[in-house]
């Protein structure tokens, strides 16, 4: 039989495929499984662009233009303008969603063997686009204990080599929900220019702040270093849209929007009903994300008070996204989101968790700790918690 | 300013991106302008397709499943054995659109600097395929005398390395029109069997036949050597649902399957809304395919007739697709491209063709060619060729 390539071999696996069979196996016996572990947010998509799909009026699915609808790129940067973030039209490439954003931005600049830094635990994926384009993850260890802050500036600037491309952050932060401060931003923008390198930034969870929408410190907000700046940007979050796959990206540097275009032209289009959806989307009313916040808010605190009351269960306040890393009294997390599915019930109920290890490149990090989104109602939040409880207590009585 | 990848700097640009700006000042000074350079058809998207998007019933445009709506693939793979393609769902893994499943499968089976054969000239879009997985086009030369059909067997031989990993085919073939023969891809199969290769077939547009619809001999429909094929399809074509961005990747190898599962889930999942839409097109009946072929049929027969009356053009009727390559009586088609659009009209009107150097890998090949797309009315094509005629006719004189 012909050869996998090394790339493809070495392609990570989700954290928590490995986990699916489980959860259904479970459903099959009949248990209800909380699912602490996935970011499809339960909250409805705004009816604006709902309507905008049903009311759409089309004979012909078209391509889109390669950077996306003039008229959706204008409305975006609008958007973008009302949030302080200084951004035009040509400034923006709409892409298949986040992911391909940060794909063309690590194929933009990134040779194989090339280095991007990134703090860790960062989300899985980031690994896998750094794969796909044979770029070299270098993980920046941050720790529960500091709830996941930035590291020194000086523990950043170790890891720099003369093969260094890029830091890549998210923020705010999944697998963590750390919020980085506007000095950290400035910190790192210290770095970005002294060695000449990217900044890049995931900022799909730029909504989901809880302590003040002034809070959120975007790279775009960056003086002196633009040219060396580019953003990641996604309407899955912030629409409930996780499924329409339309993001962008965004820099002020004309060369690698030269650069990206080649590799969006290649791919030919982002989708084109869905791109009509975010376009509606964007006149989605205020109250529509007051109303989101609140509740995310109020899950995150349930849930947080709720993993505070376990014995031996480490877990700090997130300020943003709708994450949080939770470290358990076990040794083996893998093993007992497993046994939790596998084996465990309480009257009917289990929960289904994200074992962190995935979000660490690390060897030997996280293996004591999960990450839960709460994406659940606070009623369901409560009882999940509850599951997980009496579960760790059965599991160390096993 | 930090820099751009090699792999950036060296993705090729699109054909005919160079020509849009000048297509642009043409309409600005009031010009008609005839588009034979693209492929994106006029003809209507099935109803039925439309009717699902507009009766959509969600209240969250969630992530589908990475593979696709198992739904959707289970049609999918009822299509196909339609077709005595003998597919199931599990053989198939729904990418968005054909562009990502031929990236998929470069980055499954080659590594940096592994070689893939393609007969040329090809998809201009599978150089960048490359180029993005860093992989390395080999050309294998077909030529117009022949009318673009596979060189004899000793030739595609001669050009394996260690470093080959699969052959690409398109069939039938953008840009050329050309209908691969079953003994051809037999003698294909021979290869891939004698040195452990991939043939990798793009059949998107496999219903555009013009010669019965029994002429169309899949890859899929070899013996002994399926853990050896990958074959891509997409919807945009089929219905011309172009914009859809729903494509496929379809083999009977399992570890194809799994490697290629671990890009998709890194990506999430393709559309919502317009995979909803690709599984109604399914049911799109008969009757459409038979009046589009026809349509087809007519303005293929149409455009090679009108091209033959001009002095010093060669063409040969195309089998499949809904385009060909015309050599014309000039040295520069790049050149004569642009005139056209800058410098030329007939009674306010001109007509954009795609110079074909940029579907030819092997420098200096396809300068006097162009490829001529045939997705306009009859009438719209005996306008257009006669622009190109008394174009070709005042550009020699100019």
């Amino acid at each position: 039989m012909p050869t996998i390539s090394n790339k493809g071999r070495n392609m990570p696996e989700s954290p928590i495929r490995k986990l699916a069979p489980y959860a259904d196996l479970a459903k099959q016996k009949g248990h209800k499984v909380y699912h602490l572990n996935i970011g499809q947010p339960d909250i409805k998509t705004p009816e604006v662009a709902i309507e905008a799909v049903k009311n759409i009026d089309l004979s012909i699915i078209e391509y889109s233009p390669s950077a996306g609808y003039e008229s959706y790129r204008k409305k975006l940067a609008q958007f973008y303008q009302r949030q302080n973030v200084n951004v035009n039209s040509e400034d923006i490439i709409v892409t298949t969603g986040g992911s391909e954003a940060l794909l063309f931005a690590l194929a933009t600049i990134t040779d194989p063997g090339d280095e991007i830094i990134i703090p860790e635990p960062f989300y899985a994926n980031y690994h896998a686009f750094a794969s796909s384009t044979s770029a070299t993850v270098v993980p920046l260890v941050s720790t529960i204990e500091t709830a996941f802050a930035l590291p020194s500036i000086e523990e950043v600037e170790k890891l720099i080599t003369p093969r260094t491309k890029a830091i890549l952050i998210c923020n705010p932060g999944n697998p963590t929900g750390y919020l980085y401060s506007e000095a950290e931003i400035k910190q790192l923008a210290g770095l970005i220019k002294k060695y000449d390198l990217y900044l890049i930034a995931d900022e799909v969870y730029r909504e989901f702040l809880y302590d003040g929408y002034d809070v959120h410190f975007s790279v775009m907000n960056l003086e002196d270093v633009q040219q060396n700046v580019i953003m990641v940007d996604s309407v899955s979050k912030r629409y409930s849209m996780c499924g329409a796959r339309i993001g962008c990206l965004i820099t002020k540097n004309k060369e690698i929007l030269a650069t990206v275009m080649k590799f969006a032209q290649a791919r030919l289009s982002p989708p084109t009903i869905e791109q009509i959806a975010c376009e509606a989307a964007i006149d989605t009313p205020q109250s529509y994300f007051d109303e989101v916040i609140a509740e995310y808010k109020e899950r995150r605190n349930t849930l947080i008070a709720e993993l505070n009351k376990i014995e031996g269960v480490v877990v700090t306040k997130p300020k943003g996204a709708f994450y949080c890393i939770a470290q358990l009294p076990i040794d083996n997390a893998d093993d007992f989101a497993q046994w939790l599915l596998e084996s465990y019930n309480l009257n009917g109920e289990t929960v289904m968790i994200a074992p962190a290890k995935g979000f660490y490149s690390t060897p030997g990090m996280g293996l004591n700790q999960v990450r839960i989104a709460y994406v659940l109602n606070k009623k369901d939040l409560v009882s999940a918690v509850n599951v997980l409880k009496e579960g760790l207590s059965a599991y160390k009585n096993r």
